[in-house]
Order: structure tokens, then sequence, then C-alpha cells
């Protein structure tokens, strides 16, 4: 007999959607794989939400949202106008999964959610930045108290396990040096500008492409790197590092003559996320950063993203990713699930 | 309080001494970081052991150790003469350290080690590919029906985490293909042999510097890399692979003119492990390859490892590691002990 795990899923976008699609098509994996059920007890989405502690029809829920019926309309049990939170506070689940929009002002709503969800001894997945850069050590605290789990490997680079590579696999090293490329539109970019591009047309090539948004300026200043190196910092390398600690420098200011520059040296322009071990904590910064050709990260291209880690007793250890699109983050809040499902 | 955890180490060569190094280097980490404490119980070598369930001193045992002195001369509890087997039956441990040397052959002696204590119900660590390869589903099973805990993420490129991406990262995914370079013995002389030295002068470099053996058959035949690839198909593939599965080319009749070729194709040749899913199970093969510049592993160099997942739904993974000696391996199994330790 599997084991039955009840999901309520909080954000119907790119990635909720996403999730439903990876629900809906791995659900013989992970009965055969990891002896798992998931019953889908509620969904929200700005229009509402739909309960049913009997578990949604996810094929349904998505063939109605790809057609632009909310989850508020959903047939029966569809609540228009109810919010995430009370969403949240109604829902018979075991674990909330938080992938509605990343608010980096406040971290609302999905930060109320989360509080909410943990205080009721729920544990929490989510690929929301905002509510781990405000409240970290809170929503963590909270969490161990109420004996819940809170798991965000799709928070930080989505696939990529640079979370999950930090916390599990560098066990009792003392990391002396991160550097890592976590923003891929800016690395976009940063590609089609070393290829002679200057930023104004790079910036029209990947809003092309889909991978910048029309509104670029959390990417393209740094913040959302800045954001992942600060969830990075907390979660890894157990500083309570906030926003405001990061030296943050975007890519909007560079022109062709730096990449000619970089070219003459043999190097490569990335916007480089670091953090460097100094005293008890570590300076972090986000800027455009030369790498030579030998850098682990200066062969990364386009959409790719990756992280280096210096340790003292692991030595140097890379990982990468080349993915692209919602479908990575999802399977990523899929893993956490897993995890937290097979494991606690 | 930290929470006591007991250990006992079957072997105390090059691994089992670095591990030592580690549990007195890193005593506070894992006290204040994990709240572990470990009491070494049970310690032996070819020379003998010693037991003592109040807990050995690894300090002087490390000492001993470099002076030439065996387990079974340690003061009072040194017991010469008593096998590793007989230790494993007798140690008063919640946790096996297997790091005795690979016996491809049979696995022996790691392998009747392994048996032992997983039947006592003692979780197990091991960084021996032996045992693995020849009796991988007969000890995880074994360790199922006792409700123990079987660890080799040392097993397959030391501190590299191959099997944890692969078992904890690539959750519900299909993995369509898996190339990884695992074994640095070989790669340091392809190296060598890529700058134009031919293949005895690139033995005999590599031996100079220690990275190769005396005797190197079964790195530079490609067994060593054979059998890491049979764990890794065993471990995260979830095929019963043997030995005999894997199509093996070594490295022995490669000439300056095949690295020019490759050179003059724009490739470098490695000494590649190859997956490829073949309908519901996987071809494996060890050959030397030449890889395009753009490919992710065509980059490393000398004593690095490392591995390419394809996948279906996380994009293509890569992880990398630049690693020397025993003491990334020994961390790696220390790893695997926290691991153990916190999430059972």
């Amino acid at each position: 007999m599997p084991q039955r795990v009840h999901l309520a899923l909080i954000g119907l976008g790119h990635v909720g959607q996403a999730f439903l699609e990876l629900l809906i098509a791995k659900r013989d994996v992970l009965r055969t794989r990891y002896g798992l059920e998931f019953v889908l007890t509620a969904a929200a989405d700005t229009s509402g939400a739909a309960l049913d502690a009997r578990g949604l029809d996810a094929s349904l829920l998505l063939a109605r949202k790809r057609a632009g019926q909310g989850a508020g309309t959903y047939p029966e049990v569809g609540r228009p106008g109810k919010s995430a939170l009370a969403t949240t506070r109604e829902a018979v689940a075991d674990i909330l999964l938080e992938a509605s929009l990343t608010n980096l002002k406040d971290g609302e709503p999905g930060l109320s959610c989360i509080r909410a969800a943990l205080a009721r001894g729920m544990s929490v997945v989510t690929a929301n930045k905002g509510p781990l850069v405000h409240a970290y050590s809170e929503l963590t605290a909270l969490a161990r108290e109420e004996g819940a789990g809170v798991a965000f490997s799709a928070a930080v680079c989505g696939a990529l396990p640079t979370i999950n590579i930090g916390q599990r696999d560098l066990v009792a090293c003392t990391v002396e040096r991160v550097e890592g490329i976590f923003n891929s539109t800016t690395h976009y970019i940063l590609t089609a500008m070393a290829e002679g591009r200057d930023y104004a047309a790079a910036l029209r090539e990947a809003q092309a492409e889909g991978v910048a948004e029309a509104d670029p300026t959390l990417d393209v200043e740094g913040w959302d790197a800045a954001n992942k190196l600060v969830i990075l910092a907390n979660s890894v390398l157990g500083v309570p590092a906030r926003l405001s600690d990061v030296a943050v420098e975007g890519i909007t200011r560079l022109t062709p003559d730096d990449f000619a520059r970089a070219r003459a040296e043999g190097k490569v322009i990335k916007l480089l996320c670091t953090a460097e071990r100094e005293g008890t904590g570590y300076r972090l910064s986000v800027r455009p950063t030369p790498l030579g050709r030998e850098h682990p990260l200066a062969a990364l291209r386009g959409w790719q993203m990756g992280i280096v880690y210096y340790t003292d007793i692991m030595g140097i250890q890379f990982a990468a990713v080349d993915e692209r699109g919602p479908l990575p983050t999802a399977a990523a809040m899929l893993r956490d699930v897993v995890n937290l499902a097979t494991t606690r």
C-alpha cells in the first residue's frame, strides 16, 4: 500500500501548473519507486481556491487553468475570492506547496501562508525566494518548534541542487568560498554581449526568447541573484545574512569595450555571486566579474547556471545545470516533497 | 546534550587514518553543527584489533599507526591477530565503517564484515567498492530487513556526490544517459598524453606523482571505473547490473596518433563511463572517447572527476570535483555517518 500524502498548492502560475503536470505524469513512478501517492486537497490562485479533502482532480484543474479559469471556479468545491492564506488555514494537508510569485519587497502573500502552515504543523515546500529572504531564521525556528519540515531546493537555481549539496553533502566542511552564476536572464544577456551585441540589443533578444521579463530590473540589476545568495548564506553557510549585507552591482552599465578588454585578456564576464569567508562570517557580493578560461564557471553559457564550493576537506566542488522553463523548478519542488515524505 | 554515536572502523590504511584525523579535527564542528559526539569503540587492521566500549583514543591510535604499530598492539585493549570479521561481531557500535582495501575479486574481507554488521542491526558506511559490486542487492535487502542503513557515497568518486545527487536530487526523474570520468589515475595519464607524452612516459609521471600505483592494471584497464559504474547503475539507475554487463576498454593501447587525430578534430580523449537507457535497462560501457570541447566533461583535467546526468524533467545536471589524496574520501565517509545519524 502506498503512503498517502496530502498536498495544498498555493500559486497556479507557470511553476504551479508544471507541478500539476508532474503529479499526473509521474504518478506511477512516485508510487513504484517511492511508495507515495499524492492527493491534492487544496489549490489557490488569485481568483480564489478549491478545497476537497477527498482530493481534487489535477488534470481537470490544469485543463481549466489553461482555458483561463481560476481555481475559484472549480466545479462544486470552488470558492471564488478565497485567499491563499484562508486556504492554507483551512486545507487538510500534510505539506503546503508555496509557488506564488516572488515578492521581494515583503515576501507576501507567501510569507503569511508559510507561517500559517508551519503553525499548524504542516511541512512546507517553497520555490518562493521572498519569504526565505525576509524571514529565514524565523521560519526555520518555527518549523523546528512545530516538528515540521521546510524545504526550498527549488528557490536557488531550480533543479540545480545548490542548497542540497551545501547542506547534505559538504558535511562538516568549512566552506572557504562560494562562487555562483545564479541568474539565467543576465547570463543569457552576457553570453549575447560576449558575442558582440550591446546591452540593449542583448536584452531585446532575451525578451524575445522569453528569458527576460518586460521589466527586467530585478534580474539585470542583480537583485534576483543577490536574493539567492542570501538564502544560500543562511541555509548553507549558517550566517544570518540579509539583502542589505550584499554588495550588488548589475550588468546594465557594461559596454562592448568591457567585453573587448576581457576577451583580450582571455577572460569572460559573468555576473558572479560570491561569498568569501572573513572572520566569523562571509563577505557577500554580486557583480560582473571577468573569469579566466580555466575557471569552472567560465565555460557555462546562456541558460546555464552553476556553483563552485571551495572547501577544506572535500576539495573544490562544482555543479551546473542546463535547464529551461518552469518544469525543472516544479521538479525540484516534487523532489523536496518526496524527500520530506520519505525521511520524516 | 549531543547525541552519542558509537563507531567501529575496519581498515586503518590511508582512508581509515584520514577518517581518524577528521574525527579529531572536526570534533567541535560535529558537536555544534550536528549535535553529534562520536565514540570509536573498535578499530581493526591486518595486525589485529582494539576494542573498548568506553571509547578508544583516536589520537593515540593514529600516532601509533604512523609509528608503524598496528591496532592489535594498542595498550591494554589491543587484541593481536583478531580478525576484522571477529571485531565486527564483537564491537559495541551503531555504525560500522568499512575502509579496508578494495578487493574486486570477491569483495572480502569487507563483504563478510558488512553482512555481519547488518545482521546485527548495525548501519554500515563503506568506501569499499568490492562488496557493493558483488552483493549490492543482497546487502541493501538485508539492511531493509534489519532496519539498518547502508551508505557508500565515498565509493564512487570520493567526495563528489555522484550517488547522492542521483538518489536524492534527481527524484522521479527518468535518467536517459549518464556520462562520467570516474578514475583520476587514467584521467591524469590522459591529460599528460594530450600534452604530448606517450603512454609509458605518462604512466611513469603518474607513478612518480603517486596518482598511479606500481601495478596500475585495475585503473588503466578500466576496471576501477567499471566497478564504480556498476555501483551507480544499481543504486541510482535501479538496474541489477554486474561487472560482466559492462563493455570495458582501457587506455593502454592509445597512441600519440589517437591524440593528434582528436586534437585535429577539436576533441579531447577521456576514459568515459556511459550508461545509456535502452528498453527497460541501460547499456553500460567504459572506453576512451573523444569529446568535443563543448562537452561539460571536456574541460576537466588531471586529478578531477565528474559526472553528467541527462534527465527528462531536471535538465542536464553536471557535477565535478577537484580533490586529491585520501582525505576527501574519508570526509565522504564522515558525511555518510552524519547523515545516517541525523536522519534515522
